[in-house]
């Protein structure tokens, strides 16, 4: 374990022999702010996340002043554009930070829900009632409008939350968490609800995945690589996507008109998003009909495009011959792959083999069909005559999402403030006794 | 990894170089018939159940033959004598083993059901359809029964599940699948849809639990110290509980009769069960009107009384003095702590330090107590007016259980057939795109 003493970007560390030390104490403080938080009404819950809103507003100098120093280090250390981009934090970001506090803030509090209460034939009425789930771990890149965003959605649900942003943000995330601690405080709630990490080593992390004890969840936020070497290294339950390659298929049932709209719109609506379609599946019978359109306005829209040997000849100039490895590949880019499949079946086969369980669409007017396709395909979202862009928190009604998961325990799909929580069991009585 | 070549009793192991590679093959053969089982109809499992039923019940002179031989051996080694009762198999244990495969068939069918179907202001419904998790891995000690339990509530809610009994049921385990192996075939459904260990092997455990790739969740059945063992060594999630050290709260505005006959009925209902009383906690200022009563009941049943300072003057004679330990203790015994606190916040810290999460319960008149203690009590189950003892499975309408989980990540409380499925969201357009 590395030592930080005396760094004077975080001067808190200096009070600790070493890393291991120092996260655990941020673990311990959590457990106990963890178990004020549960309780905590809505009102005071909401009046912290309007209070943070308001200092930010208000330290917008002191932020940016952050930042600044963070962006000059970036670029002296040769980052690319992309990574100064999201690095930044400009006023329209500011403003997206605390519009999103408020909008967290007017969602419906989860905590305490009671449903399901039911009349058992022993006479004994029973339910649940929605809890936090405790602690939650959130690690991430060098986006430091993820630490509001995570610590409002946290602080809504009723969880202590462990925050720790790309080392590239760490002035950032100090000035932003310098605000959520006095939001918490105006608001009458410890300091220690939300905390951020304070130090670049990133030896952090490693302490982290393994403080079982004291963190209940871990949700890796950021790019592919980040995400498998957290769950590979992970003690404690990941909720987690790697990758979204998305599938639309177009059944020899699809009504023209829609199976242009959506197989356009998944594509191109936006390149970077993990929602975005990254294969295109045609029914061989009903090809003629549709690819020819739609070439032309992905070629019109600068669409690379990528097809097997069938595809390539609706227009050879504009198609290139996918490599196996296209199949597998979330572009994350204008860049499409399009196969075209003897019909539904194979289309499955390919989502199976290729797919991953994040979201899949079907085009079909067909009842037998969408309702098999529902059925069969095994993501965490499958949709019927729908864009793939649709599969997103605010889209559900979710109202805020902190991720997505593909895979199954706990939760599927986007992440929302109820994937925060858990359900325990209540039982009402009249002094029932069991035979 | 250990090998067993050509053991007489699990001839099949000879084909494997090791354990390791052996049990890999269970997982592969689990995958493989996950992906049939999660479509299979309701009819198809029900059938197979049947079928299991009556093989089991044409079967039973072998199975009691290979019990007999496992109870031999288990005799010769000198295991206990209640070991030796959970290890056999006997006429009435094997009607119970037909007839729950019988309620389980009965059961309504998690799979495949939708719910929540609404319609967003983007005009697309958005609801949730149930799956199945994928593979189940169960580990359990030298009871043969919870083979057909656990291999039931597996097929029923669609999951491919990979059995591993205590090495001293071995031969009563084989049976017993023979008889599932030869049902599903009956009903045409994949043998590899359960799969039974079949190596004493102790390194069979280990590798499988780091068979992420092909095992989605492992459940532990048994006592605190496999468990224990099991979540610690586990790469894969675990759901389950440690302990059961349940608590049952007199406050001082309780009805007398109410909390007479619940106290009672938490502690002397069964002994051996995660779900009795194990500590009785009674406000100070009723004591003396109610505890002079339970006291001499308890003692009346046979009940060993371990208390605090003030709970031992009631009855100096009946009452030794708890240790330390004791609150921290499941007997599963007729033995039972008391402690008398000043009131209801006292109590709730008590239950905070010694408590397990599994199952709480207050007595109490008082309408603002009774909500508090539910929200502020964070256990799995928490009770007002009602025995710890309906904290079941079966009293809570799942029909059958196939564990307990304390913990909060994806199930709480007894888990039934839900508990072992996922939700997909579901997307309906009529050729929606998104803006």
């Amino acid at each position: 374990m590395s030592v930080a003493p005396n760094s004077p970007s975080h001067p808190e560390m200096s009070k600790f022999v070493d890393i291991s030390q120092y996260m655990k104490q941020l673990g311990a403080n959590a457990r106990m702010a963890a178990e004020v938080l549960a309780q905590a009404s809505p009102k005071i819950k909401n009046l912290s996340l309007h209070e943070i809103a308001q200092v930010i507003d208000s330290q917008r100098a002191a932020i940016k002043s952050a930042n600044l120093k963070d962006m000059t280090q970036a670029k002296s250390d040769g980052l690319d554009a992309a990574m100064l981009d999201r690095l930044l934090l400009c006023d329209d970001r500011i403003d997206a930070m605390t519009e999103g506090l408020r909008q967290v803030a007017a969602l419906q509090d989860p905590v305490g829900e009671i449903s399901e209460m039911e009349y058992r034939p022993s006479g004994v009425q029973i339910g649940k009632m929605r809890v936090p789930l405790g602690v939650i771990g959130i690690i991430y890149e060098s986006r430091p409008n993820v630490t509001i965003d995570a610590a409002a959605l946290c602080i809504k649900s009723g969880n202590a939350s462990i925050l720790r942003g790309g080392k590239e943000a760490l002035n950032s995330n100090q000035a932003i968490y310098d605000c959520i601690k006095q939001g918490l405080k105006q608001a009458g709630l410890s300091e220690h609800s939300v905390q951020v990490v304070n130090t670049p080593d990133r030896a952090a992390v490693g302490v982290m995945l393994n403080m079982s004890e004291s963190i209940d969840v871990i949700i890796p936020r950021g790019g592919k690589s980040l995400i498998q070497r957290i769950s590979k290294e992970s003690a404690i339950p990941v909720i987690k996507h790697l990758d979204g390659i998305c599938h639309v298929f177009i059944d020899d049932m699809a009504d023209k008109t829609k199976a242009f709209d959506i197989a356009l719109n998944a594509k191109t609506r936006r390149y970077g998003v993990c929602n975005a379609m990254e294969t295109l599946l045609v029914a061989a019978s009903v090809a003629n009909n549709i690819l020819p359109d739609l070439i032309d306005a992905y070629v019109e829209k600068g669409v690379q495009l990528r097809g097997c040997n069938r595809s390539i000849l609706f227009n050879p100039a504009k198609i290139t011959a996918a490599s196996d490895e296209d199949w597998d590949t979330e572009y994350l880019a204008p860049i499409l792959s399009i196969k075209i499949v003897d019909g539904m079946d194979q289309a499955i086969e390919h989502i199976k083999r290729h797919g991953s369980h994040h979201t899949d669409a079907i085009v079909t007017e067909d009842y037998t069909k969408a309702r098999s396709f529902l059925r069969r395909v095994d993501s965490s979202s499958v949709m019927v005559n729908a864009s793939t862009a649709f599969a997103d928190g605010f889209e559900y009604g979710l109202g805020a999402e902190i991720g997505i998961s593909t895979d199954k325990l706990h939760t599927r799909g986007p992440v929302g403030l109820k994937g925060l929580t858990s359900q325990k069991y209540i039982v009402f009585g009249d002094g029932h006794i069991r035979a």
